[in-house]
């Protein structure tokens, strides 16, 4: 079989090499503040996880917990507070509208997750700076963010294109619709030129730039297509489907396709999608936390270029 | 329109700058010599190509005129001349099967086009070194080799797979299948991995390595698709139909495919393909006369280690 299983763990090392450098070389401290007001075992997981990988890469982590009641006023606490440069929460708190509703207390200037407004609206608009000099990059959502870099790093991105059009001529299918990660990232890859069917129970949306990618963002369509007819047109397919049962038939994937899965169960059967990918990504977690502390350095970094401004 | 335009200059320029910097730094001085034995302009303009780009990058070139009917006793007297490292011919000579026999009459340790029985045998199995031990390399004809070279550099090939699979999942159609550049040029490719269709008057031909490459060679098979069906599915489309009023049909080509013309004809409407190409390479002869001395060099350091062996 002549599948190549690309592991997070790889694809995360030289992010990781490279944040330790930086924040070695430069002498810095970056400080996270995370967040956890629920009784959720997975999150408790995810916040110890986030806390090893900062420990390793120098940046200081501290894990708040408190009562889902008192969160909006401590997340405001932590954005009054200079000593603080990124705030993350683990979700679901409420496991509503009043989560994203929380997403927006959360200060832009120290959001390491991407999710306030201003970046979700940027990502969606084809918007990549937050100021007109172009000095300051939009900070992208952490999973979709590692997914584009999972991407890079296999080569479904071809460099020879210019940046924002790089991924002219790929189509891919998303399998996952979730505001979180589904829609953004087809959203994302959409924007850097891709042909994107975005998949849920729904439906299938068509995410795309049109025929020579002569708009500049993208729009969206319904289409009345079934995944019986995108995944055999598809160079990657992705998935979150976060269902132990869940499983893409492996018999509808093009022959040499780019597979990857960033559910936390495992979409793909192993050996029945080794024998069709080119290439084959089971998990991506280790890249999201690298994407992480890399959003929290470029935080870090203008609020030292707002500080420097507003002093001169 | 978002179509990037690559030039065979740009691609060219770093082997020839490579070249150039081998043949100065190890103050060598290979000879090539080039055989016209034909009235043909096109022939006569390719060798005064040859000697302008071979003078540029140090290599020493002769051009050598005889009549057809001495052009046997030419080759043979070049093939025992250890001052000649290389022997190409400008076809046609004959325009039949004695060209071909001709081919053979070059000695393989002198063959920079890969013409000889040896290297056509070897490139159809997939066998890529001369000896045991992989110390040398097989020469490739230089059009099909220039040609990957292309691919490689306009991101085709994906630098993340192992050497020989770069190419799995990815689908070619090549619009020529003639003993020179079409048909090796298809087995090169499906050895490195494609899907490849190879279309000619009579048909299409499939030429893979199956299904999760699971053949070490490629195999060809006989199909009744035709080129409304393969186009579409392409991401990949490489012509080199030898008339001016050929164009391949725009409106079938897959949006964002990668497009590369060889013919010294134009086989893509410029205009049309820009607009739904990703990468378009309208030409690439300056590709070819580097892989020419590229194989002249190779040739060189073989013939050193044939001495230094056999005086050992």
């Amino acid at each position: 079989m002549s599948c190549k299983v690309v592991l997070a763990q790889g694809i995360s090392a030289s992010y990781r090499e490279e944040l330790k450098n930086t924040i070695k070389t430069r002498n810095i401290r970056p400080k996270l503040v995370g967040f956890l007001a629920n009784e959720d075992p997975a999150a408790a997981k995810y916040a110890e996880w986030t806390a090893k990988t900062c420990a390793e890469t120098g940046v200081e982590f501290e894990l708040r917990k408190c009562s889902r009641n008192d969160l909006e006023d401590k997340i405001i606490e932590a954005n009054l507070d200079a000593g603080v440069h990124g705030i993350m929460v683990y979700y679901p708190v409420f496991g509503d509208r009043q989560d994203q509703y929380l997403q927006n207390v959360v200060d832009v200037s120290k959001d390491v997750e991407g999710l306030h407004h201003k970046y979700v609206y940027n990502m969606y608009h084809n918007i990549r700076f937050l100021d007109e000099a172009k000095t300051k990059k939009c900070i992208i959502p952490c999973t979709p963010l590692g997914l584009v870099k999972v991407m890079e790093y296999v080569g479904v991105y071809n460099g020879i294109l210019p940046h924002g059009n790089r991924l002219h001529g790929r189509v891919v299918t998303i399998i996952n619709r979730s505001e979180i990660v589904g829609r953004p990232l087809a959203a994302l890859l959409a924007n850097d030129g891709a042909k994107v069917y975005s998949v849920d129970i729904n439906g299938i949306q068509e995410f795309h730039r049109g025929v020579g990618l002569q708009l500049k963002k993208h729009e969206v369509s319904e289409t009345t297509l079934t995944v019986e007819d995108v995944l055999p047109l598809s160079d990657v397919v992705i998935t979150g489907v976060p269902s132990p049962s869940y499983k893409v038939p492996s018999h509808l994937i093009r022959d040499g396709a780019v597979c990857i899965n960033f559910s936390t169960y495992k979409n793909f059967d192993g050996d029945e999608i080794k024998k069709k990918a080119a290439i084959y990504v089971p998990a991506v977690g280790k890249v999201t936390v690298a994407m992480l502390e890399r959003n929290l350095v470029r935080l870090y970094d203008y609020q030292a270029q707002d500080r420097a401004s507003s002093t001169a």
